[in-house]
Order: structure tokens, then C-alpha cells, then sequence
């Protein structure tokens, strides 16, 4: 089996997940069987009692470099329902660190026996360097990466996909916004075309779209009139209120005018498409209240399919190690 | 069965409880049913392992949007003595949630699959608010809105008058300090008076006594010799220090030697009259220590009810949720 | 028995831990009881479910009056792997407990049945306030207070010592660096002579060395070479950087060129003499990297250990809380 060399440290040698960092250049198979072991916990949150015992004993590190309440939330929640013990790590707001090398500390979280770090970094490829330098039992989930990746976001937007539309065979999505600045919309353009979607448009104003748009394996549309029409999935992202001062935006309200998606713009897509957001929303800024809160919207139920995403990937990697010989795939 | 409005959120349609937001309209069975079942409580925390399985697999999130390490504390030991998983949001403090509306983070949380909010706000009614809006399955506490109400607060102090008074009949209950901006005060009298004590009486400078006393089923006092006169039950207010600078208050030295409760205004009340306060006491201010820490004080036989008291109200909510038809009292 | 007056605190009238506090005027059988326990939790961070249920429905709660996210970490991932429940208060953080005086503040947390105070301030002295003052049945755990000890950081490293040199006897130890600030450095030196190291040595620039150092029973040295001479372990300390500016210290450079272990200067040592450090490690300040990292450190082992002597430590007082006579040896 010859591997990309970012799957290389992501899968055992026999093929399993050991660590989740990009979904760029896993196989198929594996992206599949992350959605079907998603399914099998989706049941979970619907129970009485919402626990199993998987995980029981693990010691899972939030490890936060960058402060989301939001994400660590979805992540600690995930992490109890496998009976997990948590360790949140604040590293953006802790003093003791200072000084520190990212390297020490990690050896230090390691010598405590964690048996699995959640990176959230503000530089992109952090958690890499990380997967790449921690000890052969411990895995590594991305959280979150500078502008590079969000895989579990993406995982979770397959998840959704799948759920509603079936499958990806001869489907059409649409990613809609400020694409360059995204990890989300990167991670999405990856898992969509390993999973087959038939086409991925990027849509934006040219100055938020990507140079390698094509190499990405996706179509640039500058216009929501041609980028939306007759897609099945459209996918907003946030707008970060932050890249507004930076000159690569028009204001919010000329933004929403040609890019917010409202009733109006929907209407070009096909009549069952699906809309989706990774939240928090901008209400009037990316996208309208009424489709926010329409019946198309399956915005919350990615929420929800998330848990359930995030319990699989991170059984799944506790697993891999679990099943690796020790050091045997590790420091390639 | 018909219901008074705030009743008929908090009950189900067998008058069971669902959220708790207020001791007002509550029925005197449904209150009595909560100081009944946190007595089965008390036991646990004398227990060697101080935890029964009642909320197992349930999550419960602590959703402050003002901040008070206390009363999550105590919200969070009485979870995990019942089995429940804990997420802490200290939305106060939080970036992430900025720009995105109320509704928008209890949609998440809801999508999370939570089981319940406990609830601290610094508006009035906001956690009836989000009671109307949540979905069925999921329990709302109020651990204290603006100066409305803080009912668990209510009904830990009304377990310990019960346990050394032995009930209410009869019994004449002082609450001494700045009542008009109390949400503990409020939500007391309301209990006192379905509980059936005898008479309520309310004891502050004028500027501090709310206007609707008698309407709220209270006297009120301006002075502590005719107040405290004869009375079983005397519960000191905190002084928020904050009020001090907005001259509705006098000095500290002021206060303390009009309305602070010391051994020789103690006597007014009867022999046996018990002391309480909810904490944390400002000694010297309010209270003179050979009072708090005399031997009619029981301001920490409070804290320990407290633990129990939340348990109980924790545990028949999430009973009253599970027991609800998905829908049935909801939104009306 | 007649006991020092530290140990009469610390230990029940049969000689069993119900507070540890200080390495001082212990026995040596409890410390090495201490060790004893330790080696059988080392195993357990090494299981596929690192977890006992020792303290199954024990309340734990972090009292943090000085800020430390790594010593938490680690007492809190103790506390989880002996299955007990965590409560963490960053009172250095917490408006709440502003205006309330410590002891209200822990009359509260017994008042909520906690079993044990896991308390890090900066004031010498304040966990044995805290002990003497205390209910019975909660046990109080030192995690560092002012300059005066840090007990647990002590006997881990006595358990790194004993694991690597097989026991104390004939034992040459030096100890580098800033002794005058470090609660470490005390609470070394009083285990090390207890359990019956040859000979304790305390290494550093005049103005950093205690004037107490023989009574201690410590040789003192201000040079490496002398210092260093034939010794079996070295434990360099942490620099405070804070205390740079204090004209106590020369720059960081000079300091590293007299202090600062490398391999050059640990060639005075014995052949098979093993390195240690609290940390975290200042590269280049205290400590080279060529010796932090290479074949003679056991920094990263001590931080294993230390996991499972705070298990020993904590799971032994709670069992010493138990098995005293209510009210039999407190107060004192």
C-alpha cells in the first residue's frame, strides 16, 4: 500500500486511523468508514442514557492554542459520551507555559499518560508537527489549524450530505464566501472529491477565492447566479467580522447584497437543495434569517450529526493505536 | 387543573415539574414534593461514595451569562453526586458566542443533545425566556435572573426552616436587608406564603422595601426592634457593596447599626429563633460574627441542604421532561 | 508516640496520613509508605483503562489561591484516575469569594461535603492553617504554598531517585540553583535526609543560598566543580525569571556560565549519575538541552511518577481521613 505522504502519518501501516489531521489524500474507505461509525453513535444522543463505555479510562487533553468555546465544547461532549476522562488545556490563556517549548509541553502531557490530544493552533500544520512528534500511543485530532484544515468540521458536512442527499454520486455543491481565509472550505473540497461529488464551486468575490482553485479539484464562480444554479448542496461559511478591516472585503451590507444568501438566491438552486453553515451564524451578513431558520436549512443538524462525528473519530484513533505496534508506524 | 401563567411553563400537564424558574404559582404539593425528595438527598452527602446514578449519561450544561463561581459550584457537585456529565459555559467570558444571538446558542446546545440548562442571568425572566423556547426534552433551572428570582436559593432555606422548625404553621419569618433588590427575598416570600408561614415581614430603610409589599403577601418593617419582634426565623440579606456608592444606602458603619443583626438585636426575636443567610456573608456589615457564628446560626446547615435541594430539583425536572408527551405542555 | 509538631497534623493518632503537608519531621516508614503506594499506581497510567475506583464518590476540589495549570493538570488527572469527582476554584480568579475570609470560604466547601482541599497558595504556611482548621473528615493535600514546600513535588522525586539508584543509602545528591526561593528544594532536602541520603548538597550563587542550609543538614556550595564532585544525582531547579530583575541574580548568560548544567560540567558527577528538574525547564537558563535530552535525564519519568504519587498521596489520606476517630486528632 503506497500512501500520500499525509496519510502516512494519519493511518497504521495496515490501513486504520491513528491520527485525524486533514481529510486531503485519506482513501475513500476510510472517509466512509468514519460516516458509518458516525451513524452507529447518532443513536447515542438520542438515548436515556447517553454514554459508552469505549473510551473508558482514556485520558483525552484538550489541548487549545487558540481559544473556541464552541468547538472544545462539542469535543469535551464527545469525549464524555465515550466515558472519557477530559483535560482542558487553555493554552492561549495559560500563564505556566510561557517560556515553555510547544515540544516540552508536550512531552510533559505525554509523560502524564494522555492518551489522545485535540489541537486547536492558530498556525497551520501545528497539529501535524505534533502527530509527528508525539509517542506511537498517543493520536492526534485536528480541531482546527491557522487557515489550513478543520477535518471533523468537514466529516461532519459529509455526515450531513450523505444523510439527506443519499450519497455523493452526481451531486453539486456549492461552498459560498470568504473561501481563501477557510480550513473549513479546504477540508471540504477534499472529503467532497474523494467521497465523488460530481462538481465543487467555490463562490466568492475574487479576492476571498483561492489561486489553486483547480488544482484543489474545484470551479470558481465570482456570481451566486451561476455558482448556486441547480446545485444540490449549498454550504455558507462564516464571515469573520475581523477580515472586514483588512481591505479584502466590501462592507458588510454591499457583502450580503452579492453574497448573503437570502430566499432570492436559493431560488437558483435546485427546489430540494439543502443549505448549510458551520456556525455561529452572522444573521444578515452571509446569510438570511429565512433561510437560516427555512426549511431547508439542516443547519442545527450538523450540530447534532457532529457529536456523533467526533465520537467516531475519536474511537476510531484510540483504536488504531491501540491496534499499532509500538513505534511501528510513527516518526516515518 | 388550571394554572397560573408562570405554572403553567414550569408543570406539566399531570403537574409534574418540567423547568423551575420561580417558587411563585407553584402549588404547595409540588414544593412540599421537592423539600420531600432532597431530604432522601441529604443522606447521600454523608454518604462514603456520595453519588447515586439518577442522571447518568444525562448532560447537564452550566450556562452562565454572569459569572458566579458559588452558585456553579454548587450546581456542578449536586450533577456529579447524581451522575450527570458537566459542561460548563461561562458565557460571561466567552468570545465566540459574541455576535450570535441567545436563541442561536441554545439551538446548538439543544442540537448537542443537552438534557439541561442551568440557567444565571443578570435579566429578569431570561431563563423563562428560554424555558418558552427550549425544546420539550430539555429542563430549564433558574440559578438567578436580575432581582426577579433565585428559587432554588428559596427553597434551600425553606428545607432548613422546615428542619428546625419542624413546618410552617405558625411560624413568623423576618428577612432583614435590601429586599427591593433581591431575587432571593422575592423568591422566598412567595414560598413562605404557599408553605403556609403565618406572616412574612420584610425589615430595610424605606429606599431599600419594595412598593408592592402587601401585594407580595408581606409587612414591612423600617426598624429592627418592632421587625424582629417575636419572630421564629430571621434571614439576613447579603449587602451588595455595589449599591453603596448609589446613595439608596447610608454608610457601612450606617447600615450596620440600623439593620446589621448583632446578639443584642437578636434578642427581639424569640428564644429559639433560628439565623440565616444566603451567602456569602459580609461580616461586620450585615451580620456581626457572634452572630453568624453563634450558636442560632445555621447559615451552613444551609449550604449543605443547598447541595440536596438542587438535586432533587435537578432530578424531577429531567423525571417531569422524560415523563412529558414529546410537545405537550410546550411553547403554549 | 510522641510526634514533631508538623507531624502531629499530619498524621492520626495511629501514625496514618490525614494531611501532607510538608516532607518534615515525617517518619521515614511513612514516607517510604508513601513510595510503596506510588509504585502500585504506576502501573495503572501504564493499563488500557487507567483507572481504580478508589476514590469513586469522593469530591476532590482544587483550591487555587495562586494560579497553576500544570500542578492542577496533574492533581487532576490523579483525582480522575482513582475515579473521584474534581471541583476546580481558581480563587485567584474568582470575584465571587472576593470580601469573604478564607475561612468562610472553606466552611462553605465542607458545608458541600468535600473530602479533600488540594491547596497551591502563595503564602507559607496557609495549607497548615487550613489543616488545623478543617472538619475532621477533610483531607488537606499541599500542593505548593510560598516559599516553604511542595511536598508532593518532593516525593516524586524521591520515587524518580529510588526507581533509578535502588534506594537512598550512601547517596551523594546536589541540588542547583536558586535554593533561597524554592519550596521544592526544602521539601527535597528534608525527604533525602529522612530516607537516608549520604549527603545532601545545595549548589548556588551566595546571594541565592539559605543562611540555615547546615541546620537544614545540607552542605552548601558556590561552584559547580566542587559542588558537583562524585555525586549520584542532580537535580537543578527552576530560574524565576521574575527574580532576575531583583539584582539577586547576574544576567542569564552568567548564570548559565556558572550554574547552567551541560555536559561539561556534569562530568564532575559520577559516570551513572541521573539528572532531574521540577519544571518546566528553561533551555539554556538552568539547564542545557544537550543534558535535558540526553541519556542521563529522567526529567520526563519524574512527571510520570509524579502522577502516581499524588494517587498514593491522595488515596492514602482519604483512607487515614476514614479510618480516624471523628474529631480524635484535630485541632491540636
Amino acid at each position: 500500500m503506497t500512501l500520500a505522504p499525509s496519510s502516512r502519518v494519519q493511518l497504521t501501516e495496515d490501513g486504520k486511523l491513528r491520527h485525524f489531521l486533514t481529510t486531503e489524500h485519506l482513501p475513500r474507505s476510510l472517509l466512509e468508514d468514519i460516516l458509518d461509525t458516525a451513524a452507529s453513535f447518532v443513536d447515542v444522543g438520542g438515548r436515556s442514557i447517553k454514554k459508552v463505555p469505549l473510551l473508558r479510562g482514556k485520558t483525552v487533553v484538550n489541548l487549545f492554542f487558540e481559544s473556541s468555546t464552541r468547538t472544545r465544547s462539542t469535543f469535551e461532549l464527545a469525549a464524555q459520551r465515550l466515558s472519557a476522562d477530559v483535560l482542558n488545556l487553555d493554552i492561549a490563556k495559560s500563564a505556566t507555559s510561557k517560556g515553555e517549548t510547544l515540544l516540552d509541553t508536550l512531552r510533559n502531557l505525554e509523560a502524564m499518560a494522555a492518551d489522545m490530544f485535540v489541537v486547536r493552533h492558530q498556525d497551520s500544520g501545528a497539529p501535524f508537527f505534533i502527530a509527528n512528534e508525539v509517542t506511537p500511543n498517543v493520536a492526534v485530532i485536528n480541531a482546527g489549524d491557522g487557515r489550513h484544515a478543520h477535518p471533523t468540521q468537514a466529516m461532519l458536512d459529509m455526515y450531513t450530505i450523505r444523510h439527506y442527499k443519499g450519497g455523493f454520486e452526481g451531486l453539486k455543491v456549492a461552498i459560498v464566501g470568504d473561501i481563501l481565509h477557510s480550513r473549513v472550505a479546504r477540508s471540504q473540497v477534499h472529503a467532497l472529491n474523494t467521497l465523488g461529488a460530481e462538481e465543487v464551486r467555490l463562490i466568492g468575490p475574487k479576492t476571498l477565492l483561492p489561486v489553486d482553485a483547480e488544482a484543489l479539484g474545484a470551479t470558481v464562480f465570482t456570481d451566486m447566479a451561476h455558482g448556486l444554479k441547480d446545485v444540490d448542496v449549498v454550504i455558507m461559511l462564516r464571515l469573520q467580522k475581523e477580515r472586514m478591516d483588512s481591505a479584502l472585503l466590501p462592507s458588510e451590507g454591499e457583502f450580503f447584497r452579492l453574497y448573503g444568501l437570502n430566499n432570492e438566491k436559493l431560488q437558483y438552486a435546485k427546489e430540494d437543495a439543502i443549505v448549510m453553515h458551520p456556525g455561529p451564524i452572522n444573521r444578515g451578513v452571509e446569510i438570511a434569517s429565512e433561510v437560516a431558520d427555512g426549511p431547508r436549512s439542516v443547519i442545527l443538524n450538523q450540530v447534532t450529526f457532529g457529536i456523533a462525528v467526533r465520537m467516531a473519530v475519536m474511537s476510531m484513533a484510540i483504536s488504531g493505536q491501540d491496534s499499532a505496534p509500538a513505534g511501528g508506524a510513527h516518526g516515518s
